[in-house]
């Protein structure tokens, strides 16, 4: 990538009357560089089997091209044509909930043989039709893909076969799954139930990584069909996506984002979030550190919001700040779901960055200032490259299973890690992800682990070797509990971390009027209260860091810190505060000696910093309030690129309410 | 209608033991005068396939006219026999929701031919055998129609054919209901698709007008077929009811009351409301006005309320003032939900006049005073007239829309409506319901429109032209805003009526902490805070009311009204507390030349005024309160008729709790 | 049952190692002396159709014998094996949510032949092999039975038969369940609708009743097999549970209880309920007085919970306190669900005595004092008698009656028997339970009625003429409103126990801001508010003891008393605060003559008394509190067994917190 991308979905397909030559027009003068197109309008391609049109197509990248916009073109392979769903019914995916019905996207079985021809089909026609349009940089597969519950029949009879070639045999099973409980022991291959209907969460959790399989599969197959047609210096990316809560908030169930992003050329993501009063910066963080972990490099931001919900309209400043904001953490592109507002379905209120009038409005306004300064600033801001030290240890394993054994109040995984990574922003400690399986943790002078419930022994054991040679760990509660397939450890809790953490529990409790009492460390009086969850903790070598303040809990620790060889592991045995949580990791920050001048400043002012591709480095500051800020500059003297004034230590930085300030080094 | 009818629903089949005489002798005592029968109980008519039993009829089409109590009798086609579905189970409505199964009443599919055959059948045997007995002054086709969601393969066949007779080409289809999105386009008859899952908010919307015709075609079938049997001086009705909230709330959105109404003789409804504290008499006159709009006459009450539920069990008074407040809407008959109450099954809780014990009871008591009074009163009251000037526009299709883009948190079309109607309520504006089609808008001065998301442009061009011709409207936000197939609008919104209102908005959000300001207009302390909605408005020519108080959106206009030609137009951007929106509404009836005596008394007094068969004036107060009250009269001169007393202007009205006083001019 | 029992429920099946030898030395320590064992794993011991394998049954009768550990064994019933369902999927209950799927247990249908067929093979194999082993002193015969919703075709055919044989004709069925209504009349018996989409409470009650009868057949038809087998010295017994709101909470919905029991030698049951802060001791009291009650003698609790949830895991002393509270309502046996904590599938979170670490822990740890203590005091507190003179009538027909037509607020009927049923266990008033149809109801002076709204009028006649002749009754509201056929009573309200009670009603609502008001009782500030439901009671003979304070409603009473004959009867017309309810209940408490020396002590402190089998009077004092508590000893001269300190009467009783001490008179 040689430079920023600023770019928009467009559908020429969707437009109420011609708009072509004007959109351009417009584009332009916002500094849009770069359109993605197709994905989304395989009935308008393929009108009926094995006819095919690509006007709509042909005419974009031919005026793009023109324009000097460049195109990436999406394979329409996420929603399927009506004449697919009347010919072949059973392309819809058959789930827990029964038949599907045509409608929605996503719905079909992406293992269905009759949907993998077609889609094969479709996408040897389209991307052998564009590959050599000079428009055209890249391509990305499908869109949010994902399993989308698939578990009809021919479903269960691949899972039966993979639970054969994975467990050998169905002793094995039953004892690893703990079958025998309830009488669903399997004692013959034929008799292996459908497991829509289980309550053993080991078998369904087994499920859930199987149908991530199916995922990763499918990706591949596309990535492969694509790359037969791909030319010198185009990608191939793929948009992930996040733990919907009516925004991007966690980590995917659905998908294994660090082995379905292997066979990419590079990571493209979606990040939606609130806005308005609520905008933090949190999830821009949050998805970009992940996007940017999965292939160890910079990503693509393919979709992220304009206008959107009527909730989210920005504030003025706050789509700029946005839009540095995921330069910030690594994104080579910034692109918004979508040019236009839709004017009729589903995401009518999703609205894009022109209103439905195609008129300038003051969200369209903003986005030329952004558009003018990305393309003035692209070669010292392009390609940013992290060296952090701090990194979260995230999995889908430990998500699933805690889908199945949820914590009171419903609370799930993601609320553990957000729980966690949001202090972290807070401090403004930037941290990259890594998975279990990871093997150079000494990359990382610190590594936080929140609920890690479902994983092997050895990665727990790389751990505990991780800390003796002088790492430093912080985990939380429920860690280690359970092994790979979700049969709780039979040794003490929290099981083979014991050992680094240097405690044990056999007994929790859910907490009801219990607070927080510690020697050394200062809790607030806001921040002592727990909820949701505590584990009842007995040190054997730790440091009680905090306990609980209860008339008969009040013996057990709550947070510990041991020392262990060379390092320090820190087990946090309960749901504090955010506030308390933020204390904890605060420590853990200063004992990995990670503490600078930039954990000085908190929230809401946000700093980012990195390496820009001539090795200098370039500091990102954000003023996330309504608040005028000022803030100290602490770093080697530089050019504010927004202004383009002279920058030296000490001297103040003055941020606007929803500001943003960029200091280059050198 | 020659006088004023009382009644009740009566089932003799459903008594525990013997009461027919009985029962008339605490009528007749009561004063009811006309009894609604037989539409319940096919299979007690019919108990197989084509034996008839009409033995219950024949015994109370006798003893009633022996008392002189006259019957409208019922087609019996809502609630299907047990042998129908055992022999046919095809009849149950195939819905979204999937097959149906047997149990309660309103399941069947209305356009099944087997029904149709069966329901043919029974009307004809049953109309035939009484249409000549003279008890019988009329006849309710069915109940409470509706289309029950059915959306079989038959019902989905119909609507393709259907929208090739509505639209022509499936390039138009697909162009006006945007089905490019998501690969909806549908590119061969024989692949249109089961609409029941469609995400698609235009086609779902016209599904919904189509199955709504469906309603209209099986009324006006049932109607012809009672009027080969109709007697001369013998009517034809239907009993409507309106959206339920648990009561009747506002525009019923599965049946377009106007187009169904057509076929009948008069207008019937049910109307029921909350009781006790909280009754305000709103829905007894929304109800009513609705009603007496659909043919712009008067109409029957066929259920309302005796004690019903344990939370409506009237208070002292309440049943005569809920009797009077239905004839002071211009309804000629209030019939109560029912005589007795039933000892099995759904409705037990549901109690009629009597309770379970057959015997007087307070309420009851109450009964024969009003019953008494009726009586006594009839040529005075029978046949109100109303001539008003102020009428609401409402539309299904509006309403429809609404629910596939519904507002935030969760508020749909009727809210709009009811926060609107129920101002002008308290304020004692009457006003008329008319559809956005209703040609002769001139006959009102001011017209107030909620909410009216999907309309035709030759409609709003209508309105266009009453404001410059002299009228006034009152638009809600969201009008204007989508075509008849829900698609949004191309040009500045709110669309066509950006003209006469003046102004342009392209960016709409959700309030948060947003209060009004206002520099002519006293907004109160309580009634400053929007929620819900709020469209961020430029004035082009208006004048602006009221305007955002927010550090954000403080440049855009709020409520805003412009002089265009001869009349005003005024656009409240935003979902106000009911007090402001009261404050505007007030402004623009003013305006109009409306505000009176009336309007200067205010809920808990209501009062609603009229011409009675003489042409003589007629006004109605009510006290709606716990409290004693005491106004002003302010007309001519008259008698109170409910004491017999004379009446001048400025004398003194003194209204007990929950009273009612009625003066009748010269 | 000579001795007192301590046990645990054992799955050798799940132990995730080989653990028999050191559980068995673990559960000797903790002086656990019968397991529970084999009702859940059928899977394991016929791995294929006709495939028997019971090596770990054997081998664990074998161990627990040399352990001197008796052993009650299951059958496996409950849980059907994976192959069953392979083969015969229609074994599978098919309910009002459709067909069933596999993964859970308790999801056959108990009538299906094949199911019955592999049932009963499964239950001579196993039953044939232990029953002579002479570790085994008894059997259990499946698992919290209940009918599991089945409603297919079959069981419909069934339901047929019973309805003809029942009420011999279709014009009776007609009649009594009012079929009449919404065309729902059937006239001839092929045309008989399945009830599973019925809307008549009538015929939707009789339905449940009937599938409470099919619990009743497939009881005693297992029952009737295990007796083939059963030993002189064995017995056989169930184990019943509960209304489950998250533990314990009422009257089984799906089992008649008292009908069920009867083939049994003795009950069983399992009682779950709130720990922690929020432990009362009161769902011991129910669930043990219903057992109790079942078949009039001792009974076993075969599952109680020892840490069981996070919310649950007991303070310490708890354990303990619980414990002797399940004997101090005339158990013989308190046995754990379950032995270790599960480290697979759903019950993971519901930890037994041990945690998954199989480690001593302090709750196990506290087990070792119960175990001690259950041991030596066994002769002096095994099978203890209750005379008590208290009756609470309770009857699943009101129960179920009550689903169809629900109180306000979604309150049902053990709501009801609840806010009674708690008042008289704070005031330590002991009672038995007994049904409508209990023939000597003067073996009580006092029998509490909550809310039986559904029953035989020969029942309530039955009721007038014990208090004719000097009991004493009272009744809440509801009571009596409806005959065996849930069709209401035509007289007037209460109906047939008017005559008693001296009132009559014929309304009822919903109380808004409703206080009560009395001349005679002080009603406190607190408790005056009632909610939910109230009756308008007009006295014919009664003496008002509370009206009700409104200004409407003010004329009506609250709750009466009338004496008739030798006795009185106490009518409740409305859900008052416990703290009213409880003041009625002491007064009726007084006039019966049973206000004595434990009464003066209340709820924290709660004493339960009985007669061991030597005829000697045992006290048994708990403190359910975090407080320590001293009581003054009222009754005879006696040792307090947990010391062994001798007591005399008026000597202090120190209670710790959540303590237990026992006194043994003479």
């Amino acid at each position: 990538m040689s430079k920023l991308r600023y770019g928009v979905a467009y559908y020429d397909e969707y437009m109420p009357y011609e708009r072509l030559a004007e959109d351009i027009a417009m584009m332009k003068d916002a500094g849009i560089n770069v359109v993605r197109i197709a994905e989304s309008t395989w009935s308008t391609y393929e009108p009926q089997n094995g006819v095919f049109d690509f006007t709509s197509v042909d005419r974009v990248l031919d005026a793009m091209h023109a324009a000097g916009i460049a195109v990436i073109v999406g394979t329409p392979t996420y929603a399927v044509p009506t004449w697919l769903v009347k010919e072949h019914p059973d392309v819809l995916a058959v789930t827990a909930k029964g038949l599907g019905r045509y409608g929605a996207r996503q719905i079909m079985d992406i293992t269905n043989p009759v949907y993998l021809f077609h889609a094969e089909r479709i996408i040897r026609k389209l991307i052998g039709r564009v590959s050599k349009h000079p428009a055209v940089i890249g391509y990305q597969t499908d869109n949010e893909t994902k399993h989308y519950d698939t578990a009809g029949d021919n479903v269960q009879l691949q899972f039966v076969k993979y639970m054969r070639e994975k467990f050998g045999t169905l002793g094995n099973i039953n004892e690893r799954f703990g079958l025998d409980y309830w009488s669903n022991r399997i004692n013959s291959w034929e008799d292996f139930p459908s497991v829509v209907g289980t309550i053993n969460g080991s078998l369904g959790a087994e499920f859930a990584k199987f149908q991530r399989g199916l995922v990763n599969h499918f990706l591949a197959w596309q990535v492969a069909l694509v790359n037969e047609y791909k030319q010198p210096g185009q990608f191939v990316t793929q948009n992930f996506d996040f733990e919907w809560r009516g925004y991007s908030y966690g980590v995917q169930p659905a998908v294994d984002h660090f082995a379905a992003a292997e066979p990419f050329d590079i990571v493209g993501v979606d990040i939606y979030h609130p806005s308005q009063h609520e905008l933090t910066g949190t999830e821009i963080s949050f998805g970009g550190d992940m996007a940017r972990s999965l292939k160890r490099g910079n990503y693509l931001v393919l979709e992220t919001q304009a206008q959107a919900f009527p909730q989210w309209t920005p504030f003025p400043g706050q789509l700029r700040q946005q839009a540095f904001s995921h330069l910030a953490s690594g994104a080579n592109m910034v692109a918004y779901w979508h040019w236009h507002s839709i004017h009729n379905s589903f995401e009518t209120y999703w609205k894009g960055l022109l209103s439905h009038d195609f008129k300038p409005n003051p969200v369209y306004n903003e986005a030329m200032t952004i558009g003018r300064d990305f393309q003035a600033l692209s070669q010292q801001l392009v390609d940013l490259r992290k060296d952090n030290r701090v990194a979260v240890m995230v999995s889908n394993e430990a998500l699933t299973a805690m889908e199945w054994f949820k914590l009171p109040d419903g609370k799930t995984y993601n609320d553990v890690v957000r729980w966690l990574y949001d202090e972290l922003y807070r401090m403004n400690v930037e941290c990259d992800f890594i998975q279990p399986s990871f093997k150079e943790l000494n990359q990382y002078s610190l590594i936080v682990v929140p609920a890690l419930y479902a994983v092997e022994d050895v990665h727990l054991e790389h751990l505990n070797e991780y800390v003796r040679l002088g790492g430093h760990v912080v985990y939380s509660f429920k860690s280690g509990f359970t092994d790979e397939n979700v049969k709780v450890r039979s040794t003490q809790q929290p099981g083979i971390i014991s050992e680094a953490c240097g405690i044990g529990y056999s007994l929790f409790v859910t907490p009801h009027e219990v607070h927080l009492k510690s020697g050394s460390m200062d809790l607030g009086t806001e921040g002592e209260k727990i909820e949701i969850w505590m584990e009842l903790l007995t040190p054997t070598t730790a440091e009680v860091l905090i306990s609980y303040d209860h008339p008969h809990w009040g013996e057990y620790a709550a947070v510990t810190r041991n020392r262990y060889g060379q390092g320090t592991a820190t087990y946090m045995g309960c749901m504090t505060s955010p506030a308390v949580a933020g204390s904890v990791l605060k420590e853990a920050v200063q004992e990995a000696g990670l503490w600078g001048s930039n954990q000085e400043l908190a929230y809401p002012i946000i700093v980012k910093s990195g390496y820009n591709s001539d090795n200098k480095a370039v500091h990102y500051y954000f003023n996330y309030s309504d608040t005028p800020a000022s803030v100290v500059y602490t770093h080697g003297e530089g050019m504010e690129l927004l202004s383009d004034c002279a920058v030296k230590q000490a001297d103040p930085l003055d941020l606007d309410p929803w500001g943003v300030l960029i200091v280059l080094e050198g």
